[in-house]
């Protein structure tokens, strides 16, 4: 009888740290808390067809050109850009306003992640609204799990790698076994929330929490703590396109 | 009245983390528990005249033809390079061995962390052998502080992790300000120690610790473990060369 080994869990704390080749037949799971992991997600569960990462605004914009139809949606330094029809607030993304729309999107720093971790076998998104979801579809693939945390601007940030433990502890309970850094993750996972059981209240203490407090934005963060209120997992095609699965 | 701005701390949790530009006007301490940071302390601690840092064993061999005299040390897969007079254990640099001596030095981790933080206004190599001398030197240099993990292969590994945050915890008490990283790197040093209160316990459940208990090397471990043993700090001075300060 041939023994089989564990699926194993690691976490890459910024996306600098991934060797493209090790996402080779692996699971990804894409993760910018705040907010283009739970923005893209609730556009998804709101209708939209599609969202489209694209790296630069003229990418954007040269998308909107070419699909002849679309939304553009994304930020720069936290606020809305230039001529584009939504920002980077899960709220802009209304059943009214995305229903049956392709959305060209970009942001800071989870597009950029997203799209580095297109050699993995199946590219997620994942978000506290969707982390049960997110769980459920992770246990369901095969391969080892990577979990890609976005960062704010190069550097670490809090409020993904907690979110990276949250995911972490629930796939070790699945029986996946957790490298050291997917450990580190579920303890600052479970040591911060067990100091601050109000998500809303622990996310406000990240790098990325007190930067959207700074800018107003701090209702967005109530909606990126709302853990398990939707129930789709986005997932990047090999066509670039970000669907409903 | 100028307020001024706390000195902050980061921790990159792997070399490739790092943006060299970031470093200009840092203090970098550069982690690789088990062995190389334990190692290059001890070995300066025990009258070596200097630790000459070398990316490949050729480097290394180069380094003593043009030095006439040195000896050679480190590893590969863990083990003494054929032809080098040490290997990579603390043990194997007792003072008459490495009395008065210079030794090219090169290891599979350490090193190349080493020499990727050379940028930094000044560059130290911690351990938990000299994790007091090195919270007092950081303190009395200026600037933001950088503690730099090694790793283990390209991954995250939890031993240079823990060490980090045990220094951010005291650089932390002497009044700095911990970002994300280092607040990460906190909380998994202070929940790990808290469950398992011996740290050469703790250091062989990390992926370094399994993979030096696999070799046999459990020994090393302890040494590893003996926190604050060694009064000296070491210094990567601008000619390459590693002294004690």
């Amino acid at each position: 009888m041939t023994e089989t080994q564990p699926r194993t869990v690691s976490v890459c704390f910024l996306p600098a740290e991934l060797n493209p080749e090790d996402l080779h037949g692996t699971t990804a799971v894409i993760v910018d808390i705040l907010r283009a992991s739970t923005t893209i997600t609730t556009a998804l569960s709101n209708g939209a067809a599609a969202v489209k990462p694209c790296l630069s605004k003229d990418e954007a914009r040269a998308f909107r050109t070419e699909s002849g139809d679309c939304l553009l949606g994304g930020e720069r330094g936290g606020l809305r850009i230039d001529g584009f029809d939504l920002s980077n607030s899960p709220a802009d993304y209304a059943p009214d306003v995305v229903g049956g729309r392709t959305i060209g999107f970009t942001t800071t720093n989870g597009t950029r992640a997203l799209l580095q971790s297109q050699q993995a076998n199946v590219v997620l998104i994942g978000a506290f609204v969707n982390l049960i979801a997110v769980a459920e579809r992770v246990e369901a693939e095969t391969g080892d799990v990577a979990i890609v945390c976005a960062g704010t601007n190069d550097a670490v940030t809090g409020e993904d790698v907690l979110f990276a433990g949250a995911l972490a502890r629930k796939l070790e309970s699945a029986g996946m076994h957790l490298t050291d850094s997917a450990l580190i993750a579920a303890t600052h996972w479970s040591s911060t929330i067990c100091e601050t059981p109000d998500l809303f209240e622990a996310l406000c203490q990240t790098q990325g929490g007190r930067n959207l407090v700074g800018l107003g934005f701090d209702s967005d963060i109530s909606l990126c703590a709302d853990v398990d209120s939707l129930n789709v997992v986005p997932q990047l095609d090999p066509d670039g396109l970000i669907r409903q699965t």
